[in-house]
């Protein structure tokens, strides 16, 4: 039983206001308690949380459910998306069958998934000077157009390979279906404990993403960084620029995301119904 | 401690007779026993075995090693490979280093890695008809040219797509470098416990190979499968023209294959060396 | 102006039946005298044409639309296709806005698209023992599962390259929206005098379509033929079995198919709804 | 004959200067003058001829090959590289053959090969505020890495389709093995009169590329530039920074380069030994 349930809303979405308080008025003559949250501008915010919450709907794009999910992983709470923005392959609920859907999840039609996230780390000489998660991805890319950068992978102290190109993603399953699709990568179950490794355009013919155990530890060196204007980003959003002499590490994070899907849900009707995956031309 | 040892080479094949030579003549100066066999005909054929042997050596190209590995499997024997033929991949020794990779086996420089494996049934009207070992992959192919089989996914129950086109591939991640490969699917770590499904030129824009749970219970339905001939091929060898009614069920077998590596031995390397993977433009 | 219009039907559609006879009552009250002839089963029979025809009308889907648009193009007759079918890229008019769009026709509201055809001849010792026509494409392939095929291109005298795999695609611009497609080819605009060559799974990570010259002289020279069975299959239809000597010689036909659009005709728009060609993520 | 040739380098290349020096010497021992110009730091600086060149010859790689010799192509001198480079696949001359190579060109033992440039030009409201010529492609593409663009695509007035992803290459046949293969796109011929369209990391699954008539008009428009920072960059050099309303619009250019090729050489032969193009699995 969800006693209290935090809404977490972007402060500038009208529409996501709208459903908030359709939610808020259905959850009341309920008796359960809602807290609204703002989704926070940075992952470094803290949630001032004075009362626990047992479960987190979220209010509009996979952006914000990526963020939401992030903040609320180490605190082991569920988290379900109404889907207010444009693809919402992590928004499972669409904002038509907001209180129908919401009222299956209350009567414990659900389940819960884990789902495995990434952690990021920039070392300078072996210090840390930097981290952050990812339920999506880490993308390694160039700063700037038209020129390319060059790095080594290496994975549990073997060499992988060494690329140029416009860079690399290291992906979960869950963004699987993200970036890493763009760039040709495979769809992976997000069931599935393991990482890929999908290039950003290399400059050969013979690349192909490649998937490896979840269990591994990744780090990229870079190549003549100091040609290039290199930049670490996670989910997309945080951007940092690599100096000279930094490593990036990356590799399974220790909280995972707890997303709560329908009863009914089947991943493979997603991938059909909101990214066109196998459909026939007609 | 290996005391026998069992050496496959194909029947018809003089440089592996040399090799076989060479090689029994060490290993009965070292006090090993060794038994000579021929590489089987058919995966039906019973291997005689009267003294059990306690590591096969395997002289000879990926077809042999994948035709000895499976027969092997269900006793648990470790197998090595030395490549005799086109590419060896899996056969990990080359020729020239024989006599000292093999001592580096004899010394317990190696390690061994578990190969999953897939079972595929063929049945009709619940009853099977028919059932092999794939170390590779499945392939549910046309029998003839230009004309396009349609079939319809379902994993643990769930409906995850419909095709049309040449065909789909069902491959173990050791399969992942072979046909899986050449139909665009991406390369898999061999110790993952996953399963690619990879259609061979899918008559759509929007399709992608998918990587799933090693668990899972794939079954494939064909649609007006009376207007096609459809074939279904395991690890390129066994062939069986689907009749009307029946439904091809694949899962992971019971046993899986004890290959064994070097201690040195770096899967990522064997990809750039063999495969030529993420070659640089020279 | 159009005075004697063929229709061309296959013999066993019974929708096309009923399209031919509302066609032929409407261009009856206009004065235009119709012939109405059955999809010839195949390209050596000979249409028996009294009197000649200024227009073509073909009702049935694509394959229909290629058979008819090869047996017509050396008398240079304009064709224009009513869909029946799956698919019908080829056939631009719907079936239910044909009388609008046959009326447009009618008035001059068309333009006429030149489309190549490639010539294919298989020769034994420089004789020319087969020869056929191709508006899609030359398939060579393998006859049988899980076996592969190697050869070698030879374009205006020089060689191109050596592939193993499943074989190739000698595509035309018409043909790069059908089987070269689900190959992985590039879509070529029609217009263009231009030939694709696309492998089908090539046993190679750094394999990649061509585009060359649509005047080139191409050859294929198989490698091993007496290992494997190597059909050549044209336009998805005639299939012929290689014989060891034998050479595969592609060039463009000297006819020209000469396809109907309708003025408003946008051959971008046609990929986008018929294809679903680069159709965003929902 | 060739009275006078221009010798190209760039300022900071030691080894080029070596070349050079070797080069000088030969030239004149057969009485050929020579002018020495350092490679410009920018397309717009002119280049101030006293006496007319009949031949550039290009010591450097393949960056310094494109920007002499799109300076070179209003002039019509014909264009021959000698590779100090990485890549080199527009030097044909190895460093190693200098000489031999030379001289087979001084003996007449050549042909000129005519390679299309494409004209590049960004409009503010008709009118005209940049404009820039590419021998390998213009690129559309996002100033910071993980905030996609969105734009649509006009040839000849007819809308081809809207994308969002990273971005566009629009490339001629000589771009075709430059960043347009690293994006997945085909190659093309360079004597063909072509352009291709291939996205960068599109964010659909049913994209493709396209190849399209070498006489397009192509006009790019940004959807909502506002919210991202757009780049063009040119033969991956001239780098513009989109505003708001300004559109992009590339055809092919009115001057092609020519470029010298050995009697001997193969296209194909380059594809191979350069770029590893369908080399086999060893």
């Amino acid at each position: 039983m969800f006693k209290t349930i935090g809404i977490f809303t972007k402060s500038d979405d009208q529409r996501a206001s709208n459903c908030l308080l359709e939610l808020d008025s259905y959850l009341a003559a309920k008796a359960i308690s809602t807290i609204h949250f703002l989704e926070p501008e940075s992952d470094s915010a803290k949630l001032s949380i004075s009362d626990p919450i047992d479960l987190a709907i979220v209010i509009g794009g996979d952006g914000t459910m990526l963020r939401v999910s992030r903040l609320l992983a180490p605190y082991g709470t569920p988290v379900v998306g109404i889907n207010r923005g444009r693809l919402g392959f992590l928004t499972e609920i669409s904002a038509t069958n907001m209180l129908t859907d919401i009222q299956r999840v209350l009567d414990g039609n659900y389940f819960i998934q884990h789902r495995t996230m990434l952690s990021c780390q920039i070392e300078d000489n072996d210090k840390v000077v930097d981290q952050a998660n990812a339920l999506n991805d880490v993308v390694i890319g160039r700063g700037r157009i038209g020129r390319l950068i060059e790095f080594e992978i290496i994975v549990d102290g073997q060499r992988v390979n060494q690329t140029r190109g416009d860079g690399l993603i290291i992906s979960t399953p869950t963004g699987s279906t993200a970036y890493a699709l763009a760039a040709d990568g495979p769809i992976i179950h997000p069931g599935l404990d393991v990482i890929a490794l999908v290039p950003i355009s290399p400059h050969t013919l013979s690349h192909r993403p490649i998937v490896i155990n979840g269990s591994s530890n990744i780090e990229i060196r870079l190549i003549n960084p100091e040609d290039t204007e290199v930049i670490v980003s996670v989910d997309g959003y945080m951007e940092y620029t690599i100096k000279n002499e930094e490593k990036i590490k990356i590799s399974r994070s220790d909280t995972k995301v707890r997303l709560v899907h329908l009863t009914d849900y089947n991943y493979y009707d997603a991938l059909r119904s909101k990214l066109g995956w196998s459909n026939p031309m007609s």
